[in-house]
């Protein structure tokens, strides 16, 4: 298929969504992704690019020259532009945007490109239709004609004073039944939620998803109209945080995916990992200490796992139960000793029951010889309360000192809990047994 | 507040953004909250309702006679109309139903009634602007008028044939920039995504990620246009399937919050919590088996819970990269075989990382004694290897069955590789002691 057949390339992909052929392209090596993008439109190539994986697009536009960067980039809305002009080296940059033959555009990536990527200044996209609040309809629809070309997406008119201060918003609906004389400052809708410049993007998602929203007007610290953000890109930062939490709960340092290289990965890895390995030695040294015992008794030495399982399963549930909760932030808004005592309730009535039948286990396995029952179930119940506490305590702890809260939830507390568990059982052990 | 004052709760919930007064009356007993939407206007209150947690809700409605739901009903968009009623005992279902005013949106909540709630039917509103292929302008206009007060957002307009048959869609700009007399047929887009009634919950949700929708029509098997799905319900979708996935992850097993009873929690957190105590037993019994080296050299124990833990902690990390990226169907298709050669490769070089280190801690701590060092660093090479398979590998084998992989990053895969670990550790104690 690519051999170079322009004409058959062309309509082949004629109609398919830009969003699938990038994915097929994302397989094929970036040459072969120039030619077929060359043979389309620049529109749809552009749209295409914006779809790209990260690492495709770095490769791919490694392979361009400047002026045909441009080129795309200007067929993109400002947000997914700067987006892909931050992948490039810093010197392509400043040529990229020297390229650019729509002075217009070209400052609106410079003004986005100020903005941290990770708060609201950095996920808006200036394309918006605004009003100014003195204008009436047939003026608004002429100015929805002159943006019509870049704002791809429309869903409310946003309304602003002289000053380009935010006032409000007309929705399209409103145009649309409108009469062509009505004023917009007898229409316009003053209610409206938006967001500041500077906001964090999870508090930006949090809000839009409260509130329903499809896209949030930005202002800045003036209270100026400076941009807005839609949902799709909020979609984005939603999945995204999600996955962030899933790896830090299974203890991977960088965002790293399956198809990452060896060393990437592994790097990724490793950290966590060595924690885990200082953990067991710090346990190890622990059961050093007891030496003694398990020469006399190594029967005890075959709970040992069993304890520090239990205790590891049940720190990661409550914490991710509170992580949760935390996530929700208007959801439960107790007191640190309320959520506590909670928790060791449920750990009391957990411990209890998981207790009894490993009493039983042992009781039948081992027999009664030398109280071995007694000392896995009493230590258990132990070992439950005690991880519960950590579990719940921990991610609270992080999350007022303003540190990701699903860390806790990952092998930090399953080390922690695993010392702490070889430590009460074989000090129960001790005092039960001597 | 709640002094039944009622000119004062109205002055000072006026502008208040429903979803706020919502999380408000969530912390306030029935009886309060009944009474404060009885002061506010009926559609406040219904989106006041509608954003009420689900358990706060079915409390709430318990309060009300079927009337008075019926009233908040009628106000709410069918989708919504049809989740709070599914919170209701099903008598009182049908007494609402038949209390419901407006017999269009009746026959609506019934129709969607059918629908499983997780898959596209279930997510689906009936409310939308449907235009036919053979209007102008100035009759999508007027129909826009006639729908304008169910159809709260309004996106695209649908276009259909005379047997509502999903042709294509007119954007609102389009709408707006036309002449009254243009004929829809010469502008609308063919070029429409749609969804199918039976479709599940996640793949709507992936298509619209994909594509960047805000809403996508919802088709029948015979191609009618039967619905609309916005975007702010696959919003819901995406946060609650991340949330479920954390939660096996976690081996919570129903899905529970913090501010669940206690009884509930400790319901959901028992099953894997016992499958982790069965395993234990399991690693106990294999313990057993070696209890003659053991007695030998109790200094074998100390590195069991080093070896379990590490083993632990790789197959979680293997098992998170691999559910992440079967979670991005699209991302990296490679067959079975290559992921397990990749895992397999990664796992060798982390493995070798922590053998040397541990190999190096033994040493320093214990001497070279009985060839200890050597012992715990090749059994660390052997489980990470194992502990990596089995990550890799369960949940590509789970997927395969239909079941959801990150049950595969949970308890699961953590008891097996416990005890996989032990008895790897342990027979190459056996084999290089002896």
């Amino acid at each position: 298929v690519e051999r170079k057949d322009a004409a058959f390339i062309a309509s082949s992909l004629e109609g398919v969504d830009p969003a699938d052929i990038s994915l097929l392209l994302d397989e094929a090596d970036s040459e072969q992704a120039k030619y077929v993008l060359e043979v389309l439109n620049n529109e749809i190539s552009a749209d295409v690019i914006e779809e790209f994986e990260e690492d495709t697009r770095k490769e791919f536009l490694n392979e361009l020259s400047s002026e045909e960067i441009a080129q795309y980039i200007e067929e993109m809305e400002s947000d997914d532009a700067v987006d892909a002009i931050n992948d490039l080296p810093v010197r392509t940059r400043e040529e990229v945007i020297a390229a650019i033959k729509d002075e217009e555009s070209a400052a609106h990536i410079q003004e986005l490109m100020r903005y941290d990527e990770d708060c609201a200044g950095g996920l808006m996209a200036k394309e918006m239709v605004v009003a100014n609040v003195n204008w009436n309809i047939q003026q608004t629809i002429e100015e929805i004609r002159r943006q019509g070309e870049n704002v791809e997406k429309l869903y409310s008119i946003y309304v602003v004073d002289d000053n380009e201060k935010l006032l409000g918003k007309v929705s399209v609906k409103k145009i649309i039944l409108a009469n062509a004389k009505t004023q917009i400052k007898d229409i316009y809708d003053e209610d409206i939620k938006s967001v500041e410049t500077y906001l964090d993007e999870d508090e930006v998602a949090d809000i839009m998803q409260k509130y329903d929203l499809v896209a949030v007007p930005v202002i800045n610290l003036q209270g100026k109209l400076v941009g807005r953000i839609t949902i799709d890109d909020i979609v984005d930062v939603i999945t995204e945080q999600a996955e962030e939490d899933m790896q830090l709960m299974s203890g991977i340092s960088n965002d790293v995916e399956e198809d990452d290289s060896i060393w990437a990965i592994s790097k990724a890895r490793l950290p966590w990992l060595l924690v885990g390995l200082i953990g067991g030695t710090f346990g190890a040294w622990a059961i050093g200490f007891f030496e003694g015992d398990l020469e006399k008794n190594a029967a005890l030495a075959f709970f040992i796992p069993l304890v520090m399982a239990t205790g590891g399963n049940v720190g990661i549930q409550s914490s991710t139960l509170v992580v949760q909760s935390l996530a929700n932030k208007s959801a439960f808004e107790e007191s640190f000793g309320r959520r506590v005592g909670k928790m060791l309730l449920v750990a009391l009535l957990t411990g209890v029951v998981l207790a009894a039948i490993s009493f039983g286990i042992v009781l039948w396995w081992k027999g009664g010889e030398e109280g071995l029952p007694s000392v896995v179930a009493i230590s258990l119940i132990c070992v439950v309360m005690l991880s519960s506490f950590m579990g719940t305590a921990t991610p609270l702890i992080l999350d007022k000192f303003g540190i990701n809260p699903a860390l806790a939830s990952g092998p930090f507390i399953t080390t922690t809990n695993d010392i702490l568990g070889i430590i009460v059982y074989l000090a129960i052990a001790n005092l039960l047994l001597l």
